[in-house]
């Protein structure tokens, strides 16, 4: 995860910068992926995407060649890069060719944004809605709330927990992972291992006299893009300017300060001084138990809880690799300022997956299920190069080495075909990969599922090859070998020298000191147990120090044992390949990509969610609130509820129109009408798709399995739409 | 959830105490619940109750005869409490009498444990079993663990996930509840609002030396317990202790710390002075935000989470009472020094409900549908009078008032339906309702669902009426409204007397103070308002006094308006009904209750969860490590994930028999083994139950739909031992 600390930076960066790409006008292929349950299932999903490739727009050469002249810069000077990089030029000159391919880069996107056609997103009345029915709320409302904090009501609430258990299905029981659930509250020493103690912060500075805290690079970057627009300033000032904008996501704590003097930052609310550049970390911090010696922290992501239960987790698995772990539950990050609305919070729900694997083999023999996937890759070259994202097909990616190894190619083909269940805009979706110099030491290939929303181009997943990196921290700090065996295709044969020390004769003489003496002995590697056989042999003894204490070690003290050992196995220690699913940033992706409104009617907004995560699966509407009707509802509310159907009554007063568009708001996918035809035999109702808004009428006893089929995808709306009568809109004015 | 703060701690000192109770020998009637889903469910359900109740024995009369006199003693001063009471008696004399009946209960009580069959339960033989099969671990157990913080591993996760599903259907789904899901992260105001910065605390003392903290209470019995089973000590001091240790729940601080003294308590570990006793708030404390200043708590309860919601909830729906929300997530305690395993940690899941209603009808439509359930009710009387927990007809016991509304009744059999789903044993299964001394002031009626296990019986579920305490104190904090609007039989006609402060004219006059006088004016009763006309039309002016300012009210600075309006609604505060669950003590629960043995066998452990929410459904086993079963194996696995099936391939090569055993012991109700026959046409496998061990042989297509149906209950075992032939078990040297 620790590779994630610059990251969630970086985003950030991007998102209250304006740096946003559009995608919209490049080809897309699409295959239809492999995974549907039943041949319905594929029919339906297969149309959608279908569907969705018709929706895209080409490439259009009109764009493209305004846009030619960008790429050739950035190309040229990502080349330029390369060739100093090989050169092993100074450092210097690498930075400032970094920089300066930062500037090119940022350059293209703008202009690339600016062409891009406008997309009609209203994020307000999308944030009115989620509010408004309640899915999603700043928490303690009532006491002025507190930021970065939100309650999901009971739309939000459904969803999630729909999220959650197609995630659970999707990933935990089809790939038979160990699914564990470990606490939050966690001991420093755990996080001062995994790094989190030292790295996971940000600089934050304080108005001198109000205390307000502001993030340091946030506040550098909204001051020094305003000053680039100044018309006073003159162009060499500007030019200056942009450099250091480039920069933004490298400086230091010095250049911070700097750049706060320099260019005479002050307080954007009051106008104050500010303070130096200071280090915050993260975390929340809490003791543990009444003492208050035991240090603890509110774990900032679950990864750590699935790494300390390692050994626990091989034995279940009785000491096979590969296996993979997962965990869901929420992490905390305590936020400087959160602003960015529903993308930056405090407290989230993460869905972790932590794959071990012998790290000489990182091939998956589930590969081939995703490789004929297209996706949308833009890797780090095409980054370097200026060049657009490509479709690429998953296993010609994997083959030509752009994602370094089958595993890791198979959760991004995964996460892939979960996006698309989940209901994100194929269109608004790629997989970026770290550049070389954005990524941690230890990390061998790292890859981000971003979705494009309205604040940019967002990390929703994290997918990357860790190597050993976290399980030999935990090592380190806890001297407990977390490592798997590995059966030795032929077995070896070891010489073993080892040197056993004879307690009896050393307590003789060293007294309490006999057991250090001891411990230092019996640990020694087989060259220093040689020279100690070798002084003793020409000496008669040997001295030794421990604790800055010298001891005579004399030869009855010691008995050195030479032998040889034939070994079946060795020990590694296994790679982790980790996928990391930001729940609450997948959710408002998911959001944002389907909040319509009906054609020329741009009040009546909708959600066009996907039946498995709707909150409701279906609504029942009464006509009128006729009392002939309460118990046929009544009976279909019990009917749907033993089809394990969530669904909405709606018996309110309102027209049926208006009731529709209320279901449509919070995104029910069907409705059942009840009307007085519905009263006489042979009973009918009829039943409404909500993106279509089409009707049919169908026998009321059907209708409960209809819904529970059409939810979980065993049928499809048009064959509904094949096999009974259409139906139009009732009339409610039958009701007098 | 206030009322619960006493019943936290008083079970804790149930637990470390002796006070155990047997309900063994006592007749339980138990009726077919109303809620299964299919006849076969029922049919399922009803047989295993009668085999309960055939299991249970009848009251032992020998038995009752020795017990008799005790219950007496209880009784006779049960009735001296009542009276004394009745004559509003001084307060001292209520508080030695009740002192006294507690001390006659803990001697009944103590009695019955000693006369009661012994339990065969080995507690050390499943927490072996829990921790080998990584159901839970101590967490971060490679960093030396914490106390009071426990892992799920696998089985433990799947099992917790497929217990909160079972809930959420059970509870959200069936009922139409509106679930949330809220911050953890508290902001201190709200915590103060609803008492818990306050009085959410339990006493401890220090050792003066090595500052080790001990629970005050748990300190002071443990030391008395031991010194009255001293011989050294006279029958005198004998009976004093035994009234100490009869009081121990209601001492007081310096009750606590006079005790300390007296019997010169010491460090039971170093054998050091100890401090007085001191509070210690039991919530983990926090700040949010880089400042500092926003103190915080991670939540207690999950409770506060939908009280500050209730508004939004009640506008979700339509305004209209009653509607019950719920919440299902962490909560923390942070316990002075936790020891009692499982049931007393410093993080555990919650699941609340929260039931709004009109205080003047707690009436509940489905009330019907539990009424001819019998409970096991221990009433507050029955504690008084010394008399055992008594079997009843929930519609009876509401109906008698011995549960004092139908909503709570409705709860109180709902919790045990699900209960029993989820596999406690109804024998070890009771409501206690709290006594009027033990329950918080503005409680109405309070039950704890108690279960029986090896610590004795522990507080599982609360279910308490809370009138209208939480709405009113977060509007007190708050200012804002949290009530619901009654529909009147009749509107009603009010007189409305009000006062508009002229702004220009009080501008004129009182320039930066007219903001506060006009304030004031306007937000004045109307019999203050008339006190004013009154002065203005006697004086032409009155005097006003606003934050210690005194100004001249003329009559041009107001209009005083007098009408009347008619009423349609009036406002109301809801009343609550809490239903609470501590899902990792039902959870505990319910594997104290269905660890088992072999008959014959002691080694051979097993779980006997109901099927719903074991970790696994299915084992597959192929008999042998033969490569001729290996593709059988993977279809079938595929086969499996296709109907939904969690399962675990075991193809390690232990005998048949020990495989089965290990099967056993993570509870795996059923088991396909794959043999020779398996590779021939017509292609059977045998299919294995965990409980009865029995197998039967069918055809291998036919078993992932068999085993999806026993697993959902669906289908019954009887019924497939009915149709398929039984086979013994295989022989593994067939595979030579």
């Amino acid at each position: 995860m620790k590779q994630l600390f610059s990251c969630v930076f970086k985003i950030s960066r991007r998102l209250s910068g304006s740096i946003l790409e559009d995608l919209n006008r490049r080809t897309i292929h699409l295959s239809v992926p492999c995974v549907c349950k039943s041949k319905n299932q594929k029919k339906l999903f297969g149309k959608k995407l279908q569907h969705m490739v018709q929706m895209m727009a080409l490439t259009d050469p009109e764009i493209e060649k305004i846009l030619q002249p960008f790429r050739q810069q950035v190309k040229e000077q990502g080349d330029l890069v390369r060739k100093l990089k090989t050169e092993k030029a100074p450092e210097l000159d690498v930075a400032r060719a970094v920089a300066d391919l930062k500037q090119r880069k940022h350059a293209l996107e703008a202009k690339e944004l600016e062409l891009a056609p406008k997309d009609l997103f209203d994020r307000a009345k999308l944030e009115d809605l989620l509010k408004q029915k309640f899915f999603v709320d700043q928490s303690f409302a009532i006491y002025g709330g507190i930021n970065g904090l939100y309650d999901f009501g009971p739309m939000g609430c459904a969803v999630k927990a729909n999220l959650l258990q197609l995630w659970r299905n999707f990933f935990v029981l089809e790939e038979q992972m160990l699914e564990v659930d470990c606490s939050m509250l966690t001991p420093e020493p755990v996080l001062k291992a995994s790094g989190h103690l030292e790295r996971f912060q940000d600089y934050m500075v304080k108005d001198l006299k109000t205390g307000e805290c502001f993030r340091a690079d946030h506040l550098i970057e909204a001051q020094l893009e305003k000053l680039a627009t100044d018309k006073k300033i003159s162009q060499e000032k500007k030019e200056e300017i942009k450099r250091l904008l480039a920069t933004i996501d490298n400086l230091s704590k010095d250049d911070m300060g700097q750049a706060i003097k320099q260019y005479n930052m002050k307080s954007p609310i009051t106008g104050n001084e500010l303070s130096e550049p200071m280090e915050f970390n993260l975390m929340f911090a809490t003791s543990i138990g009444p003492t208050g010696h035991i240090k603890g922290f509110l774990r900032p992501e679950t990864a750590q809880g699935i790494f300390v239960n390692f050994k626990r987790l091989l034995e279940f698995n009785q000491g096979k690799l590969p296996f993979a772990a997962a965990q869901i539950g929420n992490a905390f990050r305590n936020e400087i300022s959160p602003r960015a609305g529903l993308i930056r919070v405090r407290e989230f729900t993460m869905a972790e997956i932590e794959h071990f694997c012998d790290p000489t083999n990182k091939d998956h023999p589930k590969f081939e299920n995703v490789a004929d996937l297209n996706l949308t890759l833009y890797t780090g070259c095409n980054q370097m190069d200026g060049k657009p994202p490509e479709v690429k097909r998953l296993g010609d990616a994997v083959k030509e080495g752009l994602i370094c190894n089958e595993t890791l190619g198979y959760f991004l083909g995964r996460i892939y075909l979960f996006m698309m269940r989940v209901g994100i805009d194929p269109k608004k979706l790629r997989f970026r990969q770290h550049m070389s110099n954005e990524m941690a030491h230890y990390a061998k290939d790292c890859w981000d599922c971003e979705c494009k929303t309205s604040y940019g181009w967002i990390e929703c997943i994290g997918c990357a090859d860790r190597s050993c990196f976290d399980l030999l921290a935990h090592t380190k700090a806890t001297g407990i070998k977390l490592v798997a065996e590995r059966k030795l295709a032929e077995p070896r044969i070891v010489d073993v020298v080892e040197c056993q020390p004879q307690m009896k004769v050393l307590g003789k003489s060293f007294k309490k000191e006999a057991k250090i003496v001891s411990e230092y002995l019996s640990k020694l590697e087989a060259a220093e147990i040689e020279q100690i056989e070798q002084k003793i042999k020409d000496n008669g003894e040997v001295e030794v120090t421990v604790n800055s204490q010298t001891f005579k070690v004399t030869a009855d003290m010691v008995i050195i044992k030479k032998y040889q050992k034939k070994l079946h196995v060795e020990e590694i220690v296994p790679s982790v390949i980790e996928p990391s699913f930001g729940i609450g940033r997948v959710m408002y992706s998911v959001f944002e990509h389907n909040f319509k409104m009906r054609e020329g009617d741009e009040q009546r907004t909708y959600l066009s969610l996907p039946a498995e995560i709707a909150p409701y699966k279906c609504s029942v509407l009464p006509l009128s609130g006729n009392k002939e009707f309460h118990l046929l509802v009544k009976e279909l509310s019990k009917a749907l509820t033993m089809h394990d159907i969530s669904h909405k009554v709606d018996d309110s007063s309102g027209s049926i129109g208006r009731r529709y568009a209320r279901t449509d708001q919070i995104s029910i996918p069907f409705g059942i009408t009840i009307d007085f035809d519905s009263l006489k035999s042979p009973f009918t109702a009829t039943l409404r798709e909500r993106d279509s808004t089409k009707q049919v009428r169908a026998p009321v006893e059907e209708l409960p399995k209809m819904v529970q089929d059409l939810s979980i995808g065993r049928r499809t709306w048009d064959d509904i739409l094949n096999n009974y009568p259409l139906f139009e809109q009732q009339e409610a004015t039958k009701d007098k």
